[in-house]
């Protein structure tokens, strides 16, 4: 089984301010602090967001703009390393002013306001690695 | 960085039973424990709910009725201290009998049967304050 | 009040490979494990699924299929004991192409890629049993 068992680490949380884009600035707190490996969720709102769909014939992603100010409904990832960095992979389900949902891989996003719980895994390292099954990056 | 770190409280699981208004019993339940600062999840079923789009504009909330049950996909969240209590804010994933879903700010919700994970962050306080940025209660 | 307290156990991040069944992996992954309860998150894609929606009133679940390939938006769950076994309970997002989401009560679904979160609670056992007031089967 691809089974990784840790050590408790740090526990944070964590509020993202107004107009940063969320990828980037979980990249820099995650690469920043040193937290390799860890759990994530989220909730707020953005004021728009890039979400991804991965098409697993044709092994390419699919990308869809949103705009018009979201809910964050659900944001939720893990942490690992990829290519020597703390790699943060991060799925999104967004709601519209209808309460529509739209969801997918985050790609980018501009924070209206995030508010997130990190949960750090700490004891060995788990690194991504080209998958030929999928085409994706996985861990080992 | 709007960063805060915690040490490791109490974990939790909860059986929300039917007929409670979950927005209040969850409230009750970190006052009455004492739960200052912590991560919320939850799955389970609601007979009805009233989510929330906040208009990042004109700065108020919309709100949406949806009546006839609904599975509560996801419901994630944070606790944290408002005006001197223990406080949760709550986003919620529901969906329809066609399992269409509608998400957003989860304002109240009548259960049907609701399992949450409630972990606890302990070792300092997180307040809400007043945003002149979003208008809403932000951690300062 | 339902509320039940444990001590923290282990911590897993979890890789579940193409082709598995995810409902059956995961229940073979908890009782190897002895994981007896807990909380569960996940995010990745598959390439079909059945989705539940339980009627309140008839007490039975409205099954839905879904196929083409999906992203896995949000998993969330508990884990917890039902008849003398360790029981994954787990509810799903799940996207389609154009983003729009479905989401319930996961019954089956054939992984692509699928990313587990998996924190073990410890210290006391909770049991699930039948409910009369929901016709379902809950922590007593």
């Amino acid at each position: 089984m691809g089974l990784y068992e840790f050590s408790q680490g740090r526990r944070f949380l964590v509020r993202v301010p107004r107009g940063e884009e969320l990828v980037a600035y979980i990249d820099r707190l995650v690469n920043e602090q040193g937290i390799a490996q860890g759990f994530i969720s989220g909730i707020g709102a953005v004021a728009e967001a890039t979400i991804g769909f991965y098409d697993q014939k044709t092994r390419d992603y699919h990308e869809r703009e949103l705009t018009g100010g979201l809910e964050i409904v659900s944001l939720l990832g893990n942490i690992s390393r990829r290519e020597g960095r703390c790699h943060a992979h991060l799925h999104v389900g967004l709601a519209d002013h209808s309460g529509a949902m739209y969801g997918g891989h985050l790609g980018r996003a501009v924070v209206f306001l995030t508010e997130l719980v990190v949960v750090e895994f700490t004891g060995r390292e788990l690194e991504r690695v080209p998958d030929e099954a999928t085409g994706l990056v996985c861990w080992r």
